[in-house]
């Protein structure tokens, strides 16, 4: 089973046509992806602070549905697709009372937060995320 | 030739690891396009307020190359590629000094800002972008 | 007793200095602000979408008193402290684990949603902002 | 005579009450504070990484005067009050054609960026502060 997240779609994050700005819906989607990290024992402050590691995006293809309207309660859904030597695909799909809003595909990959090159993932987090992969498979 | 703009990456443009945020990256590009709409003619306030023309994105994909860092100066290019009955495909390549940050495709869709449902682009529109569209082929 | 609210401060939250980027404060204390409407039963999608309200801020004098740094849990605590005829004066504190991080003073005033001039409020919103008013002062 | 920079308001610098959405204006003046950081040769990216200094706001007077519309051309007037040991007192006028939308009265305070602590200003900074306080008050 997916990663989940609700988030009520907020008067600042809607623009003068009345629905979602996109760019909002992102940081929304960042903030949902950081949730999904402290649920696998990976909070980024710790993450970046202590152990050095960020995970900048390289790739995001996005597909917008529907459009979402402010006061649309979010459902978010995140899914594991592929654990790489230092990159980790996730699939995300955003829903409203069972419509789907839009959905997304993005790799995110481990870097040195110092000098931005990629690393590994550590074994704990590499095992968090296969866990994720399997039960978001089954 | 693409349709350029020049944007300097603001400290509230980055984030804690130092690097651009990319969710601000996408509203400094929503703010390019605008202006790119501004110099065919066709300032979003009037289409949007006036003609109730509202112009949704519907796919985004997006390739991020390297980091941009606090202080570098982006130099957006906005290409035409295809200019469909109510959609318009376009490309843009964000460089610093050269170098490639990222890339997008971006499919817009030109909607009825009352009913948010597909409309045709009205013909000035439409011949402004092909003009745009030959312009970037040559 | 005041109207409270938890948020995480998220990594989109915080700027390249590593601690919280004072708009994005803003941009969340207006996200609890419309919390606090929909607890006193008058949703902003409803109430402007329908009612034709909007609720724009006149005066907001804040005072920064400590960093929020990437993963403080902020305490949200909204006030009412006047209830004018079209006027709503609010008072906020934003701790962590007790430790005051900033708080605001904010002047909103009801508008027409089309015309933007100030409107009296409707009776049941000042009967609940008046409620309020009393169980804070308690 | 006061520092000055315009700026368009776009599209996503607004809400759905088609009105200027003031977090937006607010990251729209942190923009603006360091482009004068830029004019007095303080540039951020410099100042906070190399120099070490952060200039975070400790107080904020915002009034709201007159709403501001998409596509509205927004003319920025930055000014010196007071330059203390290390706080720096702006204020700030926002018009447009000649009609004040909004102004603030800004403290800021100039930090070491590793341990957040108050530090004097340096004395090529408070030569740039004083020569611009002086040009302000004639």
């Amino acid at each position: 089973m997916a990663f989940t997240a609700v988030r009520p779609l907020r008067f600042g994050d809607c623009d003068p046509s009345g629905i979602a700005y996109f760019p909002s819906y992102l940081h929304l989607l960042v903030g949902v992806m950081e949730e999904f990290f402290d649920s696998i024992g990976a909070p980024w402050p710790v993450m970046m602070g202590e152990r050095r590691i960020s995970v900048p995006t390289v790739r995001l293809d996005i597909t917008f549905s529907h459009p979402g309207v402010h006061g649309d309660v979010l459902d978010f859904a995140l899914g594991v697709r592929r654990v790489g030597k230092s990159s980790l695909d996730l699939i995300h799909r955003i829903t409203c009372g069972g419509t789907l809003l839009w959905s997304a595909e993005q790799r995110i990959v481990a870097t040195d937060t110092d000098t931005h090159r990629a690393r590994p993932w550590p074994d704990d987090m590499r095992a968090a995320f296969e866990q994720h992969l399997e039960s978001t498979n089954v």
